[in-house]
């Protein structure tokens, strides 16, 4: 059973707090072992990815056989069935749609000191994609992370992938396909992390990785981060809906479900103004656990992390919210347009009743890789901008080195630096010649 | 001596890559004790921060004196001349000028689905700044850091700057005053990281932590990573000068030693296509390194890792710099303007000679926190962005979840996520009905 909780009751901050504060993710210290996996494979190159890959996915390849020909992409691609092809493909295209809106621009000004200033972006050379082999291995994540590194106009986007025991997953390399991946490579792990980063014989290193991965995955993009971008580190999923007494109960535990049967850490958290509407939800709810395929990681996520609070307004549900930061935030209200204006911190809101957070993950359009953990707070979901970087441009006249420069030699003679202040001083005593 | 490059020469591109993978900075390994100072200040608070702030800074402090005054703050920017808080005047001016057009645009349209989509950004709630003490404690830094936060609408900002023997620096004071800064605490270290990352009884935590460091303050801010966002780490500065001839060599030689003077580990690189230039600019340097007042961090520099290299065109020079992906890069030639179009990373560029790079440590309005060691492959200057974050908005109709919820359900089935599934088709059903 989750929890109830109920905004006018005395305890009620006290264990807000206790739920906003659950430690739900118990990540395993194998900081250790990547460290010599990353090691191993800097020193032993292609030779360290073949063993480890022998060792862990069961599986004996070569230098040549480390990458997917085209070939046997087409013959993978082949297996999907025309049915899932067309889903993909519609993902796909509206996942591009949305994404190519995200294009920053570029800008140039002169101001009246005459200096013309403005900034420019530019791709990222090269990506690396890390995709989960066997039950998380998620099509729909390929797409997702490899559609905006191509929008930003990123050149060579590798995918890598492990196929324990050799089995791959079609889709998987079907969506690397409609996203336009370069390369795909059958490792993974955090020897696949470290290919990327530092490149080996046959894996030329990229600048930027991304994707999810499991706790060796996610030891080894932090280790390797500085020497390549990487993006977030991933948490467990996390659903908020704020509902009125006007909906659906079993929609909205469907709702509530499609995250917890993510993962056993999971949380799902239902905030609603009528107290029995949400009594109706958890009982929906629990009918939907007795047959869902599902229902032993769903039911134990709802039981351990899920929870069902009442407040008197909707005000009050978002001001909660707020203080969640959820990764997912349905808002299913008269006016849920409105009740987003309240809204500060959240990955993404989906908004009324006709929009299942399922919608977002496949086929809305805007990005499924979303902070979570609270992370919201400070960061946004993965999109274009992790695939270009801004350069600054200043062009100074004789003027305006004339009218800003002595400020600049002035603070550069209070911080010490005199090189600073004599680059500056040199040229306006030229100048003034 | 700095080490002289030719393009031409069949050693080059050995020589090229071992200048590219030098190591500059050797980081003690201090994440034991910071590990430990972070679990202090998590466990007794306050208590801990001023027990290591006894101990680290020779300051004895109290809850109530942890953080500065208005009363102190008034009496250390009067302390300040005239002449030096103009210039400060000056440079946050131009840099609020500069980031506020950086502030991104919310977006909203509906697609052809009749769905809505869109996104919107919103300010971190509160952030925190580090500033170093002692000798690296720099006013202009604090403006480079504190402005794009308040232009983003932070609307909590604190900083926290050590003050080793009760010592402050007035113009870092005044520099966070004009920069609209809320709290200023007069604690460092790993200590004051900890503080604003997990708060105890006097400082609130923070969402985010920018601003430069020691090694004890890098330790610290990656293992807060997660818990609130934070900035690159920096490694020491670098500079990269592209000039043809028609250049004062004792010009350009200020402009490498600007760099040079920072740190023995910064790296300062010249690029010409004419050799005689290249040998005039070094010797320029040498001559400047006669007098200059921090010739022995500057002549260290330049001696273990400046370069001179020279190519045959500019063309050249341009593919050259995208490989090292330069913090700073100078574009003394001819057309700076074109030659800027053929580069594809860096960090800030400074076009033409009337552009000396310390025009943008101070005065230029572009930030000058700029990303080092190459990771302007991958990463961005500090910016709005930084202390933005975006929510991704999406609203269906029932036209549109008809029109595209059964792709959904259909990728979900395909990934085995059941609950996703039938939250869409649980709507299409009653929809249908």
């Amino acid at each position: 059973m989750p929890q109830f909780l109920d905004a006018s009751a005395v305890d009620f901050e006290e264990r807000f707090v206790a739920l906003l504060g659950a430690k739900r993710e118990d990540s395993p210290d194998v900081d250790a072992v990547v460290a010599e996996i990353i090691a191993d494979v800097r020193a032993r190159g292609d030779a360290a990815v073949i063993d480890l890959t022998s060792k862990f996915d069961r599986l004996d390849l070569t230098p040549e056989t480390l990458v997917f020909s085209a070939e046997e992409i087409d013959a993978f691609c082949e297996q999907v069935s025309q049915e899932d092809r067309t889903a993909l493909e519609l993902a796909a295209t509206r996942i591009r749609a949305y994404h190519e809106r995200q294009m920053p621009e570029d800008a140039s000004w002169t101001d009246e000191s005459g200096a013309t200033l403005g900034w420019r972006w530019t791709p990222v050379s090269a990506a690396g994609l890390y995709v989960p082999g066997g039950l998380a291995s998620y099509p729909s994540s390929v797409l997702m992370n490899a559609i905006p590194a191509k929008v930003a106009g990123v050149g060579r986007l590798a995918i890598v992938v492990p196929t324990p025991d050799g089995q791959a997953n079609p889709l998987v390399l079907l969506a690397a396909r409609l996203a336009g991946v370069d390369e795909v490579y059958r490792i993974g792990g955090a020897q696949a992390v470290a290919a990327l980063a530092y490149g080996t014989e046959t894996i030329a290193p990229v600048d930027k990785i991304t994707g999810p991965g499991n706790a060796f995955v996610a030891a080894a993009k932090r280790r390797v981060f500085g020497k390549v971008g990487i993006d977030m580190i991933a948490g467990p999923s996390e659903i908020l809906v704020i509902a009125d007494k006007d909906n659906n109960p079993d929609w909205i535990a469907l709702d509530l479900l499609s995250q917890a049967e993510h993962d056993e850490s999971a949380q799902s958290i239902l905030i609603t103004d009528d107290k029995a509407f949400g009594k109706a939800v958890a009982a929906a709810v629990d009918k939907r656990l007795e047959t869902l395929e599902r229902r032993a990681i769903a039911g134990a996520s709802w039981r351990d992390y899920g929870a069902v609070i009442t407040v008197s307004d909707l005000s009050a549900a978002a001001q909660l919210s707020n203080r969640v930061a959820p990764e997912h935030l349905e808002l299913c209200v008269q006016d849920p347009d409105g009740l987003a204006e309240e809204i500060t911190h959240a990955g993404a809101i989906f908004l009324g009743q006709y929009t299942p957070e399922a919608i977002g993950d496949y086929v809305g359009g805007p990005n499924h890789v979303l902070p979570t953990a609270r992370s919201a707070r400070f960061s946004s979901g993965l999109s274009v901008m992790d695939f270009v970087k801004r350069t600054t441009l200043s062009k100074m006249t004789l003027a305006s080195l004339r009218a800003i420069g002595p400020s600049a030699e002035r603070l550069a003679t209070s911080e010490s630096l005199e090189a600073h202040g004599l680059s500056v001083r040199a040229r306006l005593d030229a100048l003034n010649e």
